[in-house]
């Protein structure tokens, strides 16, 4: 029986043969993921009370990233709790201020396709681009996932996104995620997406990780692409093991039956911008009629690393941001920051006028540094820009690429990268 | 008349020929200089009930440096009602998230010697450093300072403070100001601290204003050295204009009468390290025993200018900081950041798993990322460890040198850094 990839993964996790959209399945967990928000201090109690310890301490991710550093007593007591419930659980993966766990778990080869991964964060979605089922859990679910490794789901049936052409100069995974938020809307629920598509397959796996990530924005259960040579490289290159066989298994077939399938134009794509107070409101970045910016914010899973930071020193290179601007960059990783100051980006970024910030979910959850008032005007490479998320609730928040984002604060309102990448604009 | 530095800048400011310890004079300020916690936002209504302005707004320089970036909307609030109080008061010298005042004035040559500084907060005494009479003052003075130019003050009789020696490596002139804090105690009140001696003479800058900076932990008024060849190159480099003629000026006379003389050894003295609550409760690094650490903090006015970043680097460059202890660094200005970037020593701290966090006060100041829960041990680059200043009250700091904090990192305990300078240690 033709079978989507979700569908080929939940029968497998499922033990079942087969298993088709709507049928409610109790399947194995092979990774389980929660950061210092969503972890140890929902966790702990009621484990105690069960008198419960972790299904396998060697697939339960610990990551603290929402928190991290500390900027009041509270926020420094919660990750006392993570560290502590890391040690005395055993667990072997514990990240402690590496980096935003969404990025933690491929850059250590945690994600393999085929894999069902449990997070405790809604863009565990993200790990779906390796061709893996990852999906978010609220706190008592992933309790019981951590002390079972199992949980249970509706299977989901799939939307097909197809990404035509070839994306242009200054035009981004995230570009298409904003135009996909537009399109599509952010009310797919229960249901899984599927990314595939020219432009798809000349992704790099970090671009790819922008797509499976934002499904969540779409309201999807789970986004994710099918594994190629591409995925397999980027899983060696990281420490994971991979069999060579992964994409003749983990696709979808040729006779799938999909719920619906997108097209959408790559190469027609322009640079979007997300218009307060929804990813949903894009546009042409061109069509926000410049609006002034009184802050640039390069952060989060799905728009700090490496190459987003690239993206960013490109249009950044011998410019500097505009008076009064103010530009906030967060690498998404301890690994991306060192890399970053290995190759030079770190530099480009300063000079600009550039403060760095450490790694960690930070304003983009409304948590640390970057931070709006009332009335102020921010543009972010974040996923989303709902009221009040990043600051106080009359802030106003658009979002954009990295190349946007860098574009903006160089010019003080919201602005079309492309000038800045073809050398229409000289280098101050 | 034979007299003071001290008192000899307070003549010229009350506009008299000589003054003596005990007088209580009027004095016209030259600068005067608040942050984003103690200026606009103290001032603003009261300036506004009287129907002011400033008195002179190219000599009130504005920083904001407490809370940048802002990790919550109230922080945000404050730092927008700075912005615009310097935009609608005409501020000439605003820097906005580009570093921490102290390090601000002289990075941008506000500070000649014989000048009055008048500034809000307590560690206003680095200006010293340059043979300037700075002090700290309250919100409410400030306000009448910024209004009318001018302040009273009783001048204070002098310690002279003479370091004698060579310093060893490893040995810096914070390890000479936690020796003093001990040794001369912190209730030193309405006094000056004057610095002179060889060892002095042979700091450059930066180590200078160790010094005058921590002369609010001896609870002076201010600390001030005599300026000398050093000074005026380090004033004319930072785009300051000073007369050639400074040197001669600017000190005090061969008998002019102190309040006290005391001498330091600078060459028999150890690294020096203190532990909670208190900055006098210093000792050699060695008597401290190992404490275990769960974090070290670079940072602040007095320990994070780039001088402080590469003692840090030196111990650092090749080696890995110890498992479960976090390192922090927050780079004294934008300026700091910028310089490390190009010069290698942040790839250096972030390589042996520094997490770098914005210019700020930051943790020091108890805002900001670094903050400690209950329980925690730190061992930091800052001035004051006073019980629940950086985070829970039940958290524990100990103070010592970049070398000192660095060599604490890697060995997970207060350990003393000279092994690490003299090749005792292999690098990992």
């Amino acid at each position: 029986m033709a079978a989507t990839l979700v569908e080929k993964i939940l029968a497998r996790a499922a033990g079942r043969d087969a298993v088709s959209p709507g049928d409610i399945v109790t399947i194995g967990v092979d990774l389980a993921m929660a950061h210092d928000s969503s972890g140890p201090r929902r966790w702990q109690a009621r484990l105690e009370a069960l008198g419960a310890r972790l299904w396998d301490p060697d697939r339960v991710v610990i990551v603290s990233d929402h928190y991290v550093p500390a900027v009041d007593a509270e926020s420094a007591a919660i990750l006392k709790q993570t560290r502590a419930f890391a040690r005395d659980y055993g667990v072997k993966h514990f990240y402690d201020m590496k980096g935003i766990c969404h990025v933690i778990l491929p850059e250590n080869g945690h994600v393999i396709p085929g894999m069902v991964i449990a997070g405790g964060d809604s863009h565990t979605t993200n790990a779906g681009a390796f061709g893996a089922y990852a999906a978010g859990f609220g706190a008592t679910d992933m309790t019981a996932i951590a002390a079972t490794g199992e949980t249970w789901t509706t299977v989901p049936d799939t939307i097909r996104v197809e990404i035509t052409g070839t994306l242009s100069d200054g035009v981004t995974a995230k570009d298409v995620m904003l135009a996909l938020c537009r399109d599509l809307g952010m009310g797919n629920h229960f249901k899984a997406v599927e990314y595939d598509g020219e432009a798809v397959r000349a992704m790099d796996m970090e671009a790819r990780m922008v797509l499976a990530n934002m499904a969540a924005e779409l309201g999807a259960e789970t986004g994710l692409i099918a594994p190629d040579d591409v995925t397999l490289a980027h899983i060696r290159a990281h420490g994971g093991t991979v069999g060579d066989d992964a994409p003749d298994r983990w696709r979808s077939d040729g006779d799938a039956v999909f719920a619906r399938t997108f097209k959408l134009d790559g190469a027609a794509l322009a640079p979007q911008a997300a218009a307060p107070h929804s990813p949903a409101n894009s546009a042409d970045v061109g069509d926000h009629d410049g609006a002034r910016i009184d802050q640039a914010y390069i952060g989060a899973c799905v728009g700090a690393k490496l190459s987003d930071l690239r993206m960013a020193a490109a249009v950044l290179k011998g410019r500097k941001i505009a008076p009064g601007v103010r530009l906030l960059v967060a690498p998404a990783s301890a690994r991306v920051t060192a890399a970053a100051a290995k190759d030079g980006t770190l530099e480009t970024l300063i000079e600009a006028g550039a403060v760095m910030l450490p790694s960690g979910c930070g304003a983009c959850a409304g948590l640390g540094a970057g931070l709006l008032a009332a009335g102020e005007v921010c543009i972010s490479s974040t996923n989303r820009n709902f009221k009040g998320r990043m600051g106080h609730k009359d802030a106003s928040v658009y979002l954009g690429s990295p190349y946007t984002v860098a574009a903006s604060a160089i010019e003080g309102r919201v602005a079309d990268p492309r000038p800045f990448l073809t050398g229409r604009r000289a280098a101050a």
